[in-house]
């Protein structure tokens, strides 16, 4: 077997064990008049932030943060945070932050007995092995498994999005960047 | 002399050279109904940020160039651009661009002459040494002195507009982030 | 059928026309003892740092442009751009300026007629949908398709790199930022 | 008195307060042979990005802690935090984790009696006005006064490096990124 096989089948495995009633039940908590602030560390971050354009180019108000003009946050915007783990301490910290000012939580984590996953309000499993060892087992290094099925899993949140709000392509479109 | 008091002779220096009657014009462009594009490479880009960050802390809407949720950019918005030299390849094709598409164009540079300042709705020249050897002489690396200056000059508009504005250090307070 | 199935039979569809020898042929500019620059832009751009961090935990000198510490590039360094249409006007620019002064440059693209493929020195087709229509059709927006299946084919070329010089994830854990 | 003037009042009567001998006393601590990482958020993390930019520039190895490819920190290595309340919950944070794997510790901060700077091998008192109400007072907003001056004090600091080191002026030019 090739290596992109291998790969394929550890990312199909644990994209069957997604429960997709998880991310119908988070979507009420992406409104257009709501603002949605979303956190990660590391190549989770990049998935984040990934997930972030997305939301703007379908019409969302929304922040990551730790970049230049994200606002203070308040009682009733909503709160993405992403790690494997459910562990990393700087997203906990500020997971908790959080929640004490009123946000609703969604997480995505590997491990639903994780601290994170114990603060959301609306937890989504993507069991993908982390680097803690939590998640379906791989050959893949650190939580790369885990990076990919979150990225996937996000994807999929925004499409069902998009069908929800009957948002197009070229709706979209006309959002992205278009001096790069 | 100590290098505190050699490299603070060269700011003053600067600073006195820099017209404020040119940030007064620029400041019709900032207004709380339009939207602002700040675009700097290098170390002048870190100004920009900087000054953009300030920008939110007052109430405006503004994006960073490169940022993650920064939008597609529309006629009427306005397009601040950084550049020591007003040479860099990258900053002078995004004006052009935005400046086609009609964007109102402030630019910041030490050289009166150059193709960025040329393609400036309002142009603010701040002085200071730039790697290119445009402006005052620094004993300073690269671009080091209009760094400085450039910095000290945006938070002079920004403190300007806040006047106008009728904003508070406590509004201001408000906006920043509060987990971080 | 669900969301996630319809997502996930695209990402199948586009990994099984990823002919891995292209990526065995970029191996060889992937070396210890050569530095790597990454670029790419908007969500390409994140999967592209992804790459980044992942070369740098297995033990590469590498950079992402646009970051702060990245500094100038030389003959011999290793270049490798990923933009799904092969047409984003700065990754285009950056990457001629990059094979004049002399690097190997290895470029991910959907479309193996579009300039930026025509530049590389070897080229990894990665046919996922992209937001100017190149690539298999997709039901997702814009160039998702191209984001989830370049990042697989990035991490698919990482666990190659790692096996051939035999790094264990223990090292790569050694080498993950400790403090986050 | 027309704002810039009044600004430059504000930043001369700062930089006359620092004390150059603290530059020089955390100089040893920068050497060609250790990695440096710096740390700040908001508007002192840009001044600590532009820092570190210029560290590179001058023949250092220096990363910033959240970009892309900074590796795990190790006993021995420098860390360089800025803050102007010596409170931000992050830096604080990580700079006791840093402190307890053995970094050694120089801390840019506007209050002595902060955690921060409590923690610091080596601190430099940066007393421009912060958003907690440490240091000068100012007519600018929030922390402007402590990210200007202590832009200006890094930048001195650079310079007192690159005399140590004898590194030239088309040195620096020639580390730095070609391609922007």
């Amino acid at each position: 077997m090739n290596t992109i096989d291998a790969i394929m089948t550890e990312i199909n495995q644990v994209m069957k064990l997604i429960d997709e009633k998880q991310l119908e039940e988070a979507m009420p908590l992406f409104q257009k008049n709501k603002r949605i602030f979303v956190i990660g560390a590391g190549r989770s971050g990049f998935q984040a932030k990934g997930f972030a354009m997305r939301l703007m180019h379908i019409g969302y108000t929304d922040y990551v943060m730790g970049e230049t003009i994200t606002p203070s946050i308040q009682k009733g915007d909503t709160w993405v945070a992403i790690s494997g783990s459910g562990t990393t301490k700087s997203i906990v910290a500020d997971t908790e932050a959080a929640k004490k000012i009123g946000l609703d939580i969604v997480v995505l984590t590997s491990d639903p007995e994780s601290p994170l996953a114990k603060m959301a309000d609306q937890v989504i499993i993507v069991p993908g092995a982390t680097k803690t060892g939590a998640g379906v087992q791989s050959i893949q290094l650190l939580s790369t498994l885990f990076d990919q099925t979150v990225h996937i899993t996000l994807d999929t949140l925004t499409l069902k999005l998009a069908k929800r709000d009957d948002t197009s392509n070229e709706a979209a479109l006309h959002a992205h960047v278009n001096v790069e």
